[in-house]
């Protein structure tokens, strides 16, 4: 295991080239993500863990497997994830909260979340429960209607379906058409919130709409699902939810819900963005063609290379700015050998820039093909995972009280 | 007519003992109440129309029959209860829209508002939506379970029902196991309100919990329950939820709402204050015995009579703040003839305060008998209103959009 040490190591050096310099300021909240993100500032300013080489190794002894993302600190800070282990380890279960704001179509920093989702519901046979927040995307302004954010629920569940879930063991759900359901819970919650610590959290402001004000109460609910503890994988700007969420838990009788926190998959034009969706040269998505993954790569991967290509062979590529290799550093290419070999290449110049972004583009095709392919199928288990199967049959008739 | 204008005239100075004078500071919102309400004032702060004695005889021609709370004074101010009315006479409906918070048991003062709310129903052959705001009382810390709230709230429709509403016209629902319908209607509402505009109309602070402050937007839907326009007959201090109907309802594609809006009953201990559940000896309930109505106000009913019957022979009564006189007015002796023999009599003298209170006794009691023998039988209809009538079920099956 030392190697996950050292490449964990050399992630958190590599990712975060602000890390302990303090250059420049950054902003990180559920609803925006400016500026370079330090990572490790973060931890400290949210007040999460630091997910250490013991606790990625106990986490693949239990899982019986091993993830590269974990392994490469792409998931590098937590909450409470050592006390889940240690109840799982005394054989008591847990279950995944994972959501998706349906306010379009889905790119590759979304979907990764949910493939890690999926793992860890394999190796845990854990229930998963995913909130399509359409209520959320539309009172933030970032659906124009409730239809339009419906419409984006139905294509965001067949690419969450396309990561690999199991039908009876995920339920999948629409905030508008769930609210029933849980509303009692709901207002439990948000009873146990003032607005003064919305605020702080949230950034709520004179003009902020009350229904959005609400809103956190709804986020949180799913976590308290199940009286057992929920695992909570996401990127760590949703993390101010789950400070709520442990603040009031126990007075309602639930666990504290843990988390795990990955970075954000860096924008293709630049590691210092995270990838938006509403900047179309900064993404792929899951959509886009063989030949639209070509063109994107090849135009707007911000490139670690050098000016021309004897430069490039004397003086090698930067890997830490290099958008295609951080790509397959985190998500892209799971092979420790193969990954740390175009390291090395690119680094000492014997691989030119055109090479590294056509290994990312075969990378990228391949995997959209074949998740394509799954997503294709996932039409008819929509409604197992919604409504028909094991778990969202015993979801759609509970009321919680 | 002429009778009504008098009348009208007499309640208003009567009632309104604080009017032109501006003695004393007073407080009027929907949760709270203090001091001695000018209600002159509030029309003037809240914006509403008085109801003239114009619109009065309109009202009652188009009802087809007088009614005495209104022809009193006691609905003394509107918002475009004339538009209703245009409409109405041009073959137009309106729909009705009232609510009850299920805090406790209810008193007097708040069933006189559903009699009159049946009363429209049955002139205007008129749709009726009552909504039980189980999920308001919680937030709002006036329950201390939302199980409380469900049990109150089946006990308030038994004395809502009895008020005389037509089972397949009128749907009674609690917020709680109504909402999965209306969800998304209330997002649509709560996302044009902002913070800032509800902190100023219902004095939010930094200590309202978000449910609470989302709460305005679920108060406004009924009033959208149809595309007809929605009459709300309510206590004047219900008027700002309606001021922010009428801020958005155009804009989501719905005719502002009316309203005609009520004085409040005053307590058993002095007009100066509203009848409270929370302070028993000012109120008579719904289920209070006999005995106990008589010990109520023998007791506790603020007199306007003198200290000996010599001086009360001399001097008389005062009705202006007998508060006997003023429930017998207001509510309890719907005979003009009768009520005017009786201020006739008790403010020369003739009659004592002894016997007015007797006079009151007789007529709550009374009330109260033939009330709680509906009740008695509302139980076996309760369904029809919440689920199986023609209208109840209807709206079971609608899911707002």
């Amino acid at each position: 295991m030392g190697r996950v040490t050292k490449l964990l190591v050399k992630s958190e050096v590599k990712m975060d080239n602000t890390s302990g310099g303090g250059q420049g300021d950054f902003t990180v909240t559920p609803w925006k993500v400016t500026g370079q993100v330090d990572y490790q500032k973060l931890i400290k300013k949210f007040g999460t863990q630091p997910i250490d080489t013991k606790l990625v190794e106990r986490l693949f002894r239990d899982a019986g497997e091993e993830n590269h993302a974990v392994r490469r600190g792409v998931y590098y800070s937590h909450r409470d994830l050592d006390i889940v282990l240690n109840e799982y380890e005394q054989g008591k279960k847990f279950f995944l909260y994972t959501g998706r704001g349906p306010s379009g179509p889905m790119h590759l920093g979304h979907i990764i979340q949910f493939y890690f989702t999926s793992w860890l519901q394999r190796r845990f046979n854990a229930n998963v429960y995913i909130q399509l927040t359409d209520d959320e995307v539309f009172l933030s302004e970032r659906s124009p209607s409730l239809e339009t954010a419906g419409k984006w629920s139905y294509e965001n569940a067949l690419d969450i379906i396309a990561a690999g879930f199991d039908p009876d063991r995920t339920f999948i759900f629409r905030d508008t058409e769930y609210m029933g359901n849980v509303y009692k819970l709901a207002l439990k919650v948000a009873k146990k919130i003032n607005f003064s610590t919305a605020k702080a959290i949230f950034g709520f402001k004179g003009d902020s709409n009350i229904g959005f004000i609400f809103y956190p109460a709804v986020q949180v609910v799913p976590s308290l699902f199940e009286r057992n503890r929920c695992l909570i994988p996401c990127a760590i700007d949703q993390d101010p939810f789950w400070r709520v969420q442990r603040d009031i838990a126990e007075s309602l009788g639930f666990p504290k819900a843990a988390a795990i926190h990955s970075k954000f998959l860096p924008a293709l034009t630049g590691i210092t963005a995270k990838m938006s969706a509403s900047a179309a040269e900064t993404a792929i998505y899951l959509g886009d063609d063989e030949k639209m993954v070509r063109t994107k790569i090849m135009k707007n991967a911000f490139s670690g290379g050098q000016a021309t290509v004897e430069e490039h062979r004397r003086l090698g590529g930067n890997t830490d700015v290099d958008v295609p290799f951080q790509w397959l550093y985190m998500f892209f290419e799971p092979s420790d050998k193969r990954v740390e070999q175009i390291r090395s290449d690119y680094s000492s110049g014997r691989m030119l820039s055109g090479e590294i972004k056509s290994i990312l583009i075969d990378r990228v095709n391949g995997f959209l093909k074949e998740h394509r392919e799954r997503r294709a199928k996932a039409e008819k288990d929509v409604d197992k995972f919604m409504k028909t199967g094991k778990l969202a049959s015993r979801m759609m008739s509970t009321i919680y009280e």
